[in-house]
C-alpha cells in the first residue's frame, strides 16, 4: 500500500494535500550532536554542522554548495533530503526554509526568525527563555502570513540529534517511550545519559516552551510557532521528533490542527508514533525494491527519515503520482545527485 | 478619483489585485544615506538606520520595537508604513519583509537573501559584484517560490536615500531624469554632486546588476531578483526609485511582467514616471483632505511615498474599501500609532 492511517482521521489531511500547499523546512543545530556517537547525520563529526544547510540547498538545486557533495552516513548512506527533493521537483509546491537555529546558513533565500543556536543539553539549557520567546513569535508570525495563502502547510525539520532533544521533551512531559534513530543500532544508552542530566534541571511544573529552553533544541521553536501561527491545518512531516512537538503544540493550544506523517521505516522502528496527541499517516515510499544500495538501505534501517522525507512521499501520493512512478523519480534524483558525486 | 491610468494598459493589474496577492517589502541600507541633507527618512541622522526595521514593525504590530516610536521626518512628518499598515490591516494580504542589506534586523521575522549593505555611492562601489549576484539568485529563487501561490506580487522598499541611488541607477542608464524626495525641497544639489561621482566608475558598457553593483544600493538586488523570480505579474509599489528599478529589471528580462504603483503625491512631484518602461498606476490617498496635519503634510509635498503606500492604498481600493472609508481608516491608525508616541 502506499500510504495508510496509523492513528487517527487522517482522510482530510490527504484530501487538502491536493489542493495548495506549503511546505515548510525549519532546519537548525545543537550542540548536543557534538557528543561523540550520538548522530550519524553527517560524513564525519566535523561536517554534522553543514547537514542542514546542505540538505536544503538540494532541495533548492539539487546539489550542495555549503559542501561539495550531500549531507550522507560515514558509510554513504545519502540524506533523505533526496527523496524530498524528487517529491518537490515532481509536484512544483512552493517551499520555504526557516532558519530554526543555524550554525552555518544555506546558500540559499530563507526565513529568519532570529532562533538561537542551541546548546548541548547534557551540559547546561538549550537557550535563553527570552530567546526562545522571541523566535516563537516571529515564528508564529511567520505562520500565520504563510498559512494565508494555503489549504494546508507541511513542516519538516533537518537538525542532528534531534531525536535526543526530542527524547530530552517527551520524557519531560512524562510520556515513556523511546525515539527512532538513523542508525539501525539506536545509541540508545548514550541517548538515555544525555537525557538523563538534562532532565536534572527540569522541576516538572515548566510552561512548554520553558521547557524547549531547558532540554530541547531550535527547530522545535521553529516547527511549534509556525504550527501555532497557522491559520490552516498543518502536517508535521517528521518521525519521533515531531511526537514531541505535536505534543509542545497540543499544550500550547489545544485547539492546534495538527497531524503527523512519517514513513514506514520510522513506524517500523519505534512505538514512539502511539504517543502522538494527533493523527498519524504512514508513507511507503517503496525503497526496499530499489536497485540503490544507497536507498535500499533505508527499508534496513539506516536514516528512515528527515528533512520531511515522509511527508514529501505522501505529497507526492496525494498529488497522483503512483509508488512506482515515485520511486523511479526518487532513483533519478539519486543518480544526479548522490551518485555523480560518490 | 481614487485611482487613475497615467500611462500604458493597467487595468490587468488592477483586476488581478483583487485575487490572491502577496506584498513584499524589499528593505535595506545604503551609507549615501550617512551624507549630511540627503534625506530626512529618519527624525536625526542617527535613527536612520533604524527606520527600514522600524517601518516593518509597524506593519506586523502597529507599533516599533527597534526605537520606541514611528519612523519620522525631524519636523514630525511619520512614516509612509502607517498607510500600508492600514491596508495590510483592512485587506488581511499576506505580507513578507525581506532583508535586502539591513543595518540592523527587525524583531519580525523576515526573509535572508545575504545581501550586503550599500556603501556610500559618492565614495566606492555599493557592492562586490559576488555579493550582488549570489543575493540576486537568492532573490529569483524566494520570486519564484512565494509566486506560486499568488495572482500577483507586490513589493514594496523603504531605504533611505533610495532615491539617490535611484537617480544614479537613471542616469547610467541614460535617463535624463530628476527623482522625486521625502523633502518639498528637494535636496537636488547634493544628490547631483553624489550622482556625478558615483558616474565616474561607470563606463557605460555594464550589465544591469554590474551598474547595481558600482552606483545601486541592495534594495534593488532584492526587487529586481524577486520581479525577474515571480511566475506572475508584478506591481512595484514606490515612487522614482520604482521607475529605476522598472528600467533594470526590464533589462536583465524583457518579458518581465510589471506595472509601477505610486501615490499621486509622487506623481504631482516628479515627471520621471513618464521614464517608466511599463504601466504606471496612480492612486491618490486622499491625506489632503485629513485633519491629522501630519498626514495633510503629504498632499503638501512632505513624504509622498515609501514602503509601498501608494501600491497599498491601490490595493485597499481593488478589494472593495472606498476612498473616505480607507482615510478614515489610515487616521485611525494615526491615532493609535503615531498620537500616542509623539
Amino acid at each position: 500500500m502506499d500510504w495508510m492511517v496509523l492513528k487517527g482521521e487522517s482522510k482530510r489531511f490527504f484530501e487538502l494535500l491536493k489542493g495548495d500547499v506549503a511546505f515548510l523546512f525549519a532546519i537548525g543545530n545543537t550542540k548536543t550532536a557534538e557528543i561523540p556517537g550520538i548522530t550519524v547525520a553527517g560524513a564525519n563529526p566535523d561536517l554534522i554542522k553543514f547537514t542542514p544547510p546542505a540538505d536544503v540547498e538540494l532541495l533548492f538545486y539539487g546539489e550542495c554548495k555549503v559542501i561539495p557533495f550531500p549531507p550522507a552516513t560515514p558509510d554513504g548512506k545519502p540524506t533523505p533530503a533526496i527523496i524530498t527533493y524528487t517529491a518537490l521537483r515532481l509536484t512544483g509546491v512552493p517551499f520555504f526554509v526557516v532558519d530554526s537555529g543555524l550554525m552555518v546558513k544555506p546558500k540559499t533565500p530563507y526565513v529568519s526568525i532570529n532562533a538561537p543556536i542551541g546548546e548541548n543539553i547534557a551540559e547546561k539549557d538549550a537557550m535563553k527563555l527570552e530567546d526562545v520567546e522571541e523566535a516563537f513569535r516571529n515564528a508564529v508570525e511567520f505562520g500565520e502570513q504563510i498559512s494565508k495563502f494555503a489549504d494546508i502547510l507541511m513542516i519538516g525539520e533537518s537538525i542532528p540529534a534531534g531525536t535526543t532533544t526530542a527524547l530530552a521533551i517527551l520524557r519531560a512531559l512524562g510520556i515513556k517511550t523511546m525515539v527512532s534513530s538513523s542508525m539501525p543500532s539506536n545509541p540508545i544508552e548514550i541517548k538515555e545519559k544525555v537525557v538523563a542530566k538534562a532532565l536534572e534541571r527540569v522541576k516538572g511544573n515548566e510552561e512548554p516552551l520553558e521547557l524547549v529552553a531547558k532540554v530541547g533544541d531550535p527547530v522545535m521553536v521553529g516547527v511549534c510557532g509556525i504550527a501555532v501561527g497557522s491559520r490552516k491545518p498543518v502536517i508535521l512531516a517528521g518521525g519521533t521528533q515531531m511526537v514531541a512537538m505535536a505534543n509542545l503544540i497540543k499544550r500550547i493550544d489545544e485547539r492546534a490542527d495538527v497531524a503527523i506523517a512519517t514513513t514506514i521505516y520510522v513506524a517500523n522502528d519505534s512505538e514512539a508514533l502511539k504517543h502522538a496527541p494527533c493523527p498519524v499517516i504512514i508513507a511507503d515510499p517503496g525503497l526496499g525494491n530499489s536497485t540503490k544500495p544507497g536507498l535500499k538501505a533505508y527499508a534496513e534501517g539506516f536514516v528512515k527519515e528527515g528533512v520531511g522525507a515522509g511527508g514529501a512521499t505522501l505529497l507526492a501520493y496525494a498529488k497522483g503520482f503512483g509508488k512506482k512512478e515515485f520511486l523511479k523519480n526518487v532513483e533519478k534524483s539519486y543518480e544526479t545527485a548522490i551518485e555523480t558525486k560518490l
